[in-house]
């Protein structure tokens, strides 16, 4: 028995060895909790469900990236300053590594994530294409922007990817590639 | 009362038409044979879930898509004739138009539908990096033929939501336009 954890972190990385020694799926919030010696009424303090044990302190990171995007300089190429700021959002201390590579595994390859997945991209997506939006003079719902978050999740994707599947390779350098290896050239918008 | 469906396209189409009057996830199974004057039993024959008729003939068209790109010629830029393929994939007769634009989006804007969508996407997906692959000269699994992949789903369903944003505008105009401003200078694969 270990004693009851007592943070949000802590919660996260008891299911997440969970989730790796038995699935997901069959993994269920009792086995956390109780794993985790509290309730399951605290767990329900801690995650709404069991997906978002997954997806962990996501919006938080989601805010830190905003504000990396608010705060970057104008003048490099969008991709790059977009770049930059997804490295910065993916780069983790070496402890953090494994639990993340864990998290990605489950997000990227667990059918039973996908639907759930599939807002977090679309928030992620919305906070590039805001960014994009500003850079570009345009509104955000138009081609440009939006083929821009639309790219910019598929460079992140393809990294991740190729992240999980080559055990020790780095994730910045990777993201890099990715996003180095495209180039944008966004039609004007006109107003009808 | 119309006289029973006799085929899985009208079935298609009754099905479509309740989903747009009462909405997908409150149309029933029963609705759906009832209105078409079939059993339950005969509408699992035609598809095996509500899910799959609105994805109507996805998997035939899949097969068109995966024959024009083996059919290519390999002189242009990749892009290049992965965007015809596209293209022809979604050029539709006039009189089909009105239904496609319902059925993607319903696949597109549906949160019960995006499970299921994210597997089709992946299917598409797989055809592209095979070409990527093929045409690359490189395994279908590393960066390039990856990134491909996508990159051709970004900009097809950039296309496909810029379309159904402008009731009256052209598909086949948008998506070139999306395929046409991305640029992409893949990284060689050095086998480890």
């Amino acid at each position: 028995m270990r004693p009851p954890v007592t943070s949000r972190a802590e919660l996260e990385r008891v299911a997440l060895e969970l989730f790796e020694a038995h699935g997901f799926v069959e993994t269920t919030v009792d086995d956390i909790a109780q794993e985790a010696g509290i309730s399951r009424r605290t767990f329900f303090r801690y995650y709404p469900s069991k997906n978002d044990v997954v997806w962990g302190e996501f919006d938080r990171l989601l805010g830190d990236l905003e504000a990396r995007l608010d705060a970057a300089t104008d003048d490099g190429p969008l991709l790059t300053t977009l770049r930059d700021a997804v490295v910065g959002f993916n780069s983790l201390p070496p402890e953090a590594v494994a639990a993340h590579r864990q998290r990605m595994s489950l997000i990227l390859y667990v059918p039973a994530l996908q639907a759930h997945s599939t807002l977090r991209y679309s928030r992620w997506r919305e906070v590039v294409v805001r960014y994009a939006a500003r850079r570009l003079g345009q509104p955000p719902e138009v081609m440009g922007p939006q083929l821009v978050g639309n790219v910019a999740l598929a460079a992140a994707l393809t990294a991740y990817g190729q992240w999980l599947a080559a055990p020790g390779s780095e994730l910045p350098a990777l993201l890099r590639a990715a996003f180095d290896a495209i180039d944008l050239t966004l039609p004007p918008h006109r107003p009808r």
